[in-house]
């Protein structure tokens, strides 16, 4: 069997299987993101009753609390958490990038200080690959550097290099016999650069190709130009996956382009925030004229809270600070991108991709409740 | 149909029906404490999975927030939050003293200052009834005053006697067609004032009868020992409520003195601080030992975390500060209360509530874990 499987193309939208060994993930897939070993506020039970097939694990946080050490002795992640579908781990780059209170880059690694209680460690190609193969996840990302935009192009081109060396040196420790790897395309903006990148990667041979270091500080048109050109020169037969990236629109925009995995705190962080994603757009359950409103959250959406609670009710939640209004708000959230990326996938088996694209683009971007 | 059907008595403890007309509650009855319209972290659906039977909502604290005005306007407390069965509303007594910020007592009733903003209020007893009126309870408690032990006898006696007549301003308010009115016993731990007090409320007349101002002071022996001697005095056709009491082993003491309904936030609040509650004792999950410890928190026990979590991963998301750490916990814990005493009606049934009493006693208090 494969490891993908691609079983339609509607424009460059695509639908596919990706078969490990705790599952089939059909795509294009949204991944809720379970940071510490938990998707916040949800509880495993939740994510299987809305059909997520894949959770990302963060190796970061997970290395710091509870240690991958302890994880791996524990059975691995999926037995760890109770989970017995797929996973993904990232490389711990991003947030050693963006978490870790001091950071100092070397060819070698990266040395950092613990944002939780200043410990130093040094976080290098190999030990990034030890540590997600004590996690024992399905899918394993390559450690990579990355920058933020906007920087300039020699800099995203040193970036690029030494991310391409690493790349090398992840290559060479071997993983888990279930374990697949990715390898992840850096070079900002500069197509000649991302290209580059990519050709350096498939020289050395991945399971799957990953867009990073984008939606990090340049403008939205920007990356969906740049997916729209881009995408469609990566490989064919192997998932292609945009990391930790977006708001529901930069998903089925991300898909137009090809693109067949996506993940984001979004779902799950907004809610902290109040906020509902809904057909019509973002709904802030905060606002005063929701204090009377017996309307679900979101009355186009059948999932478990928008058939039982009223607006008025997790308005007031919120408000006085129940735990119940995270955990509500997150579940239709997660539930609402599920939902979209299954919705887009149905279109693309029946060669209907541009008008669910089209019809859910309307509707969203109605700012009804603005 | 009788309000209170009793249908056995073994020994001193007692099997009965509370029928109202959101449902009927079999007693004794363990009653989860929603204070703001959410039993804490709890999904309805998760109370309604473990068989929560009647909820209990805070007037004190809905009155405040979102106010019972707008829970009116919305249905009522039941539509509000979605909760079809029956629900118990406290008088708002007990929390004007204790958790506001000044408080002022007079014979009209209590002047406070919100612990929210500060704002002003005054609560009397006819106040009490029309909140509780608006919030639509299936069960209304009587507005009391409430003071803490040790107290001299003298100041036991004066607040009895308000009490006594605050009640009787109570039963001068018309309620809700389906509503019940209970009156609050007071009186420390002197008998004489107690009865004098039950006799006073039963010459006024309740649907049932409670024990107020127990469990604030006094040693745990005063409280068990004063139940056992006074509980076979009261109605015998009245349901008998033991407010705010408490852990495992005081809620079984209770139902053997004979009293057939409890509440306490100590299943929730003590998930806060790590503890599940197991037929062993209590289990502190922040313990080193549970490191690696691949049993569920309390292996007798079938709830769903139970059935499926670690204890090494819900110590891992305690640590972290996880969410899902207190929803977990809350979980089993008030499943844990709703088990006993169903174990414990069962067993009044079968005449063998002593063995049962005993058996969970022992195993209880082996302090196991500690």
């Amino acid at each position: 069997m494969e490891f993908f499987q691609l079983q339609n193309q509607d424009g460059e939208a695509r639908a596919g299987r990706i078969y490990t060994e705790h599952g089939v993930i059909e795509t294009p897939i949204f991944m809720p993101v379970g940071t510490r070993a938990s998707v916040k506020t949800l509880w495993q039970e939740d994510l299987e009753r809305m059909n997520a097939q894949i959770i990302l694990g963060n190796t970061y946080h997970l290395y710091l609390k509870p240690g991958h050490e302890l994880v791996e002795k524990m059975g691995g992640l999926h037995k760890f958490m109770s989970w017995p579908r797929p996973i993904l781990t990232d490389s711990g780059g991003y947030q050693v990038f963006s978490l870790s209170d001091i950071n100092k880059l070397t060819e070698e690694g990266v040395t950092f200080q613990s944002h939780i209680d200043g410990s130093k460690h040094l976080i290098t190609p190999e030990k990034s690959m030890e540590v997600q193969r004590s996690l024992g996840s399905d899918i394993v990302m390559a450690f990579d550097e990355c920058p933020k935009l906007p920087a300039t192009k020699d800099t995203l081109k040193k970036s690029m290099e030494l991310t391409h060396r690493w790349a090398g040196r992840c290559k060479t420790v071997e993983l888990k016999s279930h374990q697949k790897l990715f390898g992840i395309i850096q070079g900002g903006l500069h197509e000649d650069l991302r290209e580059e990148s990519m050709k350096g990667l498939i020289d050395l041979g991945f399971d799957g190709y990953a867009l990073g270091g984008l939606s990090v500080g340049e403008k939205n048109e920007e990356m969906v130009e740049f997916c729209r050109s881009f995408v469609p020169k990566m490989p064919k037969q192997k998932p292609r996956y945009l990391m930790g990236v977006g708001k529901p629109m930069d998903i089925l925009n991300g898909i137009r382009s090809g693109l067949d995995m996506f993940d984001c705190v979004l779902p799950t962080r907004n809610a902290r925030n109040g906020q509902f994603l809904t057909a019509q757009g973002p709904l802030n359950i905060k606002k005063a004229r929701f204090l009377t409103d017996e309307l679900p959250p979101d009355p186009e959406c059948s999932c478990q809270v928008c058939s039982r609670y009223s607006r008025s009710y997790i308005r007031h939640l919120f408000n006085v600070g129940e735990y119940l209004a995270g955990s509500l708000i997150s579940y239709h959230n997660v539930h609402f991108y599920l939902r979209m990326v299954e919705q887009a996938r149905e279109a693309i088996l029946r060669g209907k991709f541009d008008d669910y694209y089209r019809s859910f683009y309307n509707k969203y971007s109605s700012n009804f409740w603005e």
